[in-house]
């Protein structure tokens, strides 16, 4: 809860608009909701301008859809992540609207193409094919949020024209996420290219020395170019959250 | 080279104001000038906005010299990192207006302040005292290429009341850099309180199993909250070139 | 064995109560029991405070069986971790008291209420939803030894307001065990924030970088909050132990 | 802050015995002391039982000076740990009182031996004289915050005889620290024969394959012994923050 | 792109010969195919002298299929790596011509004998039968692209007298790719005695501290030998590649 | 081959015993056979007191079959290693003596009682009952063989008492190995008390920081107990060879 | 050495041209030479094409000496790597002939221009200034043992077009060495544009999570471009002995 | 203590000639010696066979003099490891026997030549010249304590020729230590050749992905050859203290 908040909260108590009873329960309760096993961040929006998703993996079904029904009470928006088909079965008799994207591995309400939060373009580049499930989680959720994504596949290093031939499309964008497997040399590549901020992930795709993604890891973490900044192995879904946030700090007026 | 300048040496050249000949030389001349055992890149600041500096380990003062020589001819401002005070002291004979930042191990020529690139802030925040070289480091590099910096330095996790009482201030930045060693937990903590995306510097600060850093890139890496993206260890410079890109894109106009 | 038994059979043999061939064997049997593939450890209880269980995974059903026909006629509760529901059927009819927790995946023995060992209360707390099989292991063992347990689950940092909400009531609690995957970060905010000792259990929930777990391991390690120790990942029964130990040795009158 | 605190200021508040001007200050001030590169966390000692210390590494003497002035003024003990003898050297024409321990590389002010906060006992025993200076500086730490000590040195594993001469006298203790390199066996053989909670300290003395004391990290948290907890390598200050915390609470009354 | 077809370009178009449009269009399409989660780049046989490969791991069938159709139609020869023979039983439908093989997991268009690309040999040599697919996966490749192999397996460093026997048909190789799992010495021993280089590819075959064939590729990294050079874990398709790029270059006239 | 060889068929040249072109054969060919995908090292026994063995992994029962046919054959025992039961039953129609032990999971043909290579004892020694299947793996490889071996299962560190109990037992044997996962503490605590050398198996028993028998190993190469030596993770086989190589060699005649 | 030679030994023994005791002696003494603390390979050249050359780290000077002393007898070439200046300037009074090369760290005999070995172009290519003493170690051992060297330095990828204006002069090239720190990515842009095969060289410079050229190391291993193999990180002297054996091999008549 | 001592200290107590308070004090104190930073174990030389030795990391010179005069009037000969040559000059004045190894870094007392405790043969083996000290290391601390020494330096394995010239020599071993660094292939290659158990020692010594010794100990650990056994990286004397256990207890009467 932001400080401003509790400036309102003790003008109303000195005011006499509020009992310092009612008071401490704002103060404890205003900011999430207690459901047993999970205490959900509703105000999370509000704070960081990205809202709470679901995590899927380690969760059951029924956590899930007891979760969805707080969150869909709340006026929350529904995305999880990491969630099998069958678990969209059944939510799908539930939640009448939620979509499923296979690839992407992600249930979500469409948003309508109109209400982009921004108009910042994020460009969503991947080195191969097989990066495309990790690229397209980015991109999802990217879209979900409300913003205008661009999405540019398979370019990796090893034919470095093809790169060449995207770049001014690269160039518009305002941030651009590199998925990255083997070497990930792309986010290097890419860096040295365009104006903006490159967050790069690393996948997991790799023969035996890749350890699951390590070496694409340390690969961008040592990037030679300027403005790379790195997510965890796999992780679309957190570099989405990192450049929604870019495109919607954007939009705020200047201070 | 952007395709543009391909294009226009195209035009020049089926227009008959240029020869190929001298179409060749621009191609292979524009871009980068070469001195024996650097190939000085001119031009990247054009490209990605932000200009090339001098990583100074592994580089004789000699080298470190004459690539300043050719980069003041080329009009290029002066930012030498990890470097030592002799050498600084050698380059401040021949280069007038440099200064020293021994805390950052920064040489830089300083920047009238009223020559913002941008009004935007990028905060710098530390989580101990320890770990402030490398976030001097954020600090100076983002103040040289024309940011507006806040500092907010020691307000580690382990008393989260010092974190809560800078929430108001953290949250006018557009950008936050968050330089911590140990467990690193400061990224997290932050990227749950502001609307800012966050660049995470992890520090080589900490006890035996922080294994010159790891611990805390890790725990980074791992951040469950929002919109935290990763830097190398120490690499402060780094975050400060991702933060940069970051303000200078936000004054593009929208496309 | 403890020195006071090796001088009481001394004095025995010394006053002729006893054989030297019968101390022999007093020595050699009193603390363990041979039975081919294992041997017991029945006093164990008596040396350390804390009795001996049975860790399943690399044990076949029968030996298992067979290690609780041994236990139990030497007066031993049966506590089994990291056993599955077909063990479970198979030892129900042979052993009518226990009880199987799903989510702990722990076969016990339930105590009596009444029978607490000391009311000094273990708060098990998680970070996460995924956690939280982790954190019963950690709950349920606590609880069939005889501790009085709170439990604070999802109250991770990235909304570190739902953690300052349960302040006061982990401030009551003589030991806080923090249960926590990623980047782990909750044990040391939690360090920071209350008087009892806090036991840090990483665990293996995560993206790729976070290593099966050892991300947070090293983040807990690293800890900068005064009081924090860590147990191996996922190890939710050992944290239980260490806890275990601590409440007991505070009912001991003091020397 | 604790919710206690916050209660009290909007019941003052309330009752008009406070303007809501001065109760912002206070709930921004209370807490901490910003002197520029410091956040000086005053109350710790209230919040957790164990006052804020000095970790020298990577703080100038001029900074580490600055801090001691500002604790001493508000009343807090000084301990320095990680420090060189010439700091010292400096410290001591300030600070009239302070000592050092070159074995434990600790500077601190000595206590009043009346002046126990528990008759609790902790026990700190090292596996070999070359983990005696790690040890020290648990032992040290432990001492100056008001813990009775008990020593016993060079037990380790390969003469297993050397620690059951010592059982009886572990097992009065309420906490053990167990400090060892190589291999850490001792931790494992300890917690096996004690009914105290184990703290295990692991060193970085060894050959190659120690890694730097990786080897009895990992050996550590994976005791097969009961109640064992780790803190991270060479931390002898930790291993002795949490057995302050033991002792300290078990001092309190029931709740 | 070749710097020579730019000049080619630059000069039809400053003779007429050519417009900019469609030098621009050359310039940006000639060398790859955009087909939608695919950019084949079908001259990189020209580039490097080695064409594009496929492979499967992470790619539908689908995908697969789609690929192959444009790489056919391209006059490009198929080759797929890594790839379930259930894969091959839906490609042998729509192209007749490919054969399996399910040591090395390959689908391969059979080359005619006599269209050797060079008389060289490359000899694959393996040091234990379980490393035979490895060893396989790089011999069928070589062949494939035209290269004469000559296969040497079993042969491991614990009955060096195996190895000694074919000396003299490995001294006639122009290339010897060695396969290894456990510790990779054969790498070392080969490079020892013969004067082609030598190309090691660790495998993942070997007990627990192979960790997956690190302890090999370390082993290999380190050899002793001269001219011994290293690919990927388990990359007999990537040791292939550099063999073929050997030979070919050999054929070459001189410059 | 040894020299001696060498030397005997020079002097059978030079006698004009031996044509140089049978000379040439022989030194080729005595030793291994060459069966396609193998190559059988049938003089090994000579060569190193210790016969080939077959490890399964990466073989198929085709394979299997081949090389028991060719190791009959030449008359040699059949030992199998790391083998499935469904290979087991395809061999026992093929070779009507062999046997299966399930826990060591090894095929082999039983030897005589009475035919001990030695009356030397090989102690098998392991800490927990997990540990069993690699320490059945080192008895059985022992016995078939020919040596006499003595089984002592289930006494880790957490309760010494246990192997004090059976240090006389431990005190006859020529060899210990030693067997254990975890903390892998039991090396050291065996090594201090036993004259023989101690050759320690690390297991991949454990929790997660046990990194699969990294904790173990680790532990066991930092041994501070005299004489202990280690093999690879789960190599119960491989300590067996080492162990019958020391007790066989014991039975030559001094030099 | 090589079966010939026995073969010709043997030929001889049976001609009487030799008696066995003599043949003895040559199959012991021709091959190296036994000074004490080192066995000199000199017929090294003559089995793997690349002579023996000193690697002095480890090495007293006057060990070094003595070794230098009777390769000079034998007519071996001098080249001595990773040594002092201290140890040139004692060398120098003995060896006239030899020079030192201060960024490569080498001493060695100047070869005449002329006799060069091959007229193939190695060339030794290197993306930055800090990576020059590692490159300048393989183009020197390659020009002391007969190569063509081609230098190309600091064209690292974060501005792709310097490399683009070399891509013809490296497809010249026989063989590519690419030296490459912090994300070695250059490897593989290199690997995608040349037809030679390329060796990569990782260094070990960069920021923390380059971990001593880890990164570098596993980024070449995991090249996505064909024909890319590794050597030892730093190992500039492996690289050259790799790219000697290839242009040596490409001489020898075909066969 | 072993149980013998046990039983005839009841004895006595039965036979009344042992009161049972001196029957307590022998048990605590018959077997090692309490000097305030050290535990002395004088009676290991009796439990293991080898006695203890003074590992001089972490010590001061003074508490090594002290130890020294312990052991020396306990009658334990002196053997001090990883020692530098100033302590040597220290201790040379108190104790006159002693001697300095520089290469080794070993001070010891001579012994006399006729006092073998065994002529069974201990070969010492190394790699490289570089690896000398390790395995003098292991080849004085082995004739220190009684044992025949065969050295053969310098026989790596890129040479393998060098190796086979002594495999004769080598099978008159009863153990070989084979010390080398960089890909640790020797231990292989002798574990082939010989019928002794071989105790590999895997060293420092390496270009930069060796990682400290790291490749060595994985190579050895998963050596192909039957009967090798590791210790610790650079660890002369742990293969010595094995070896010593192996000759020693071969003098041992069949049992």
């Amino acid at each position: 809860m932001k400080l401003d908040n509790i400036r309102k909260i003790l003008n109303d108590v000195a005011g006499g608009k509020l009992s310092s009873d009612t008071a401490m329960k704002k103060l404890g309760s205003l900011s999430f909701e207690d459901i047993e096993f999970a205490k959900l961040d509703h105000h999370r929006a509000l704070r960081t301008g990205v809202p709470e998703v679901i995590f899927a993996p380690g969760k059951t079904d029924r956590q899930i859809i007891t979760i969805c029904e707080h969150m869909q009470k709340a006026g929350s928006d529904i995305l999880i992540t990491r969630v099998g088909k069958s678990t969209f079965v059944k939510l799908k008799r539930k939640f009448k609207g939620i979509k499923y994207n296979e690839i992407a591995k992600i249930i979500y309400e469409p948003r309508d193409k109109k209400a982009l939060v921004s108009n910042k373009i994020i460009a969503v580049v991947s080195a191969g094919t097989a990066d495309m499930n990790v690229a397209e989680e980015a991109a999802i959720t990217s879209e979900v949020f409300g913003a205008r994504v661009e999405r540019v596949y398979d370019i990796g290093i090893a034919g470095i024209h093809r790169l060449l031939a995207y770049q001014d499309r690269l160039c518009e964008a305002s941030v651009v996420i590199v998925v990255a497997g083997m070497e990930g040399a792309l986010a290097s590549a890419v860096g040295g290219l365009v104006p903006a901020p490159v967050i790069a992930v690393p996948t997991s795709i790799g023969y035996g020395a890749s350890f699951g993604g390590l070496a694409a890891l340390l690969s961008m973490l040592n990037s030679c170019a300027p403005g790379v900044t790195v997510v965890n192995i796999d992780n679309g879904f957190g570099a989405a959250m990192a450049a929604l946030k870019m495109v919607k700090i954007m939009e705020r007026k200047s201070r």
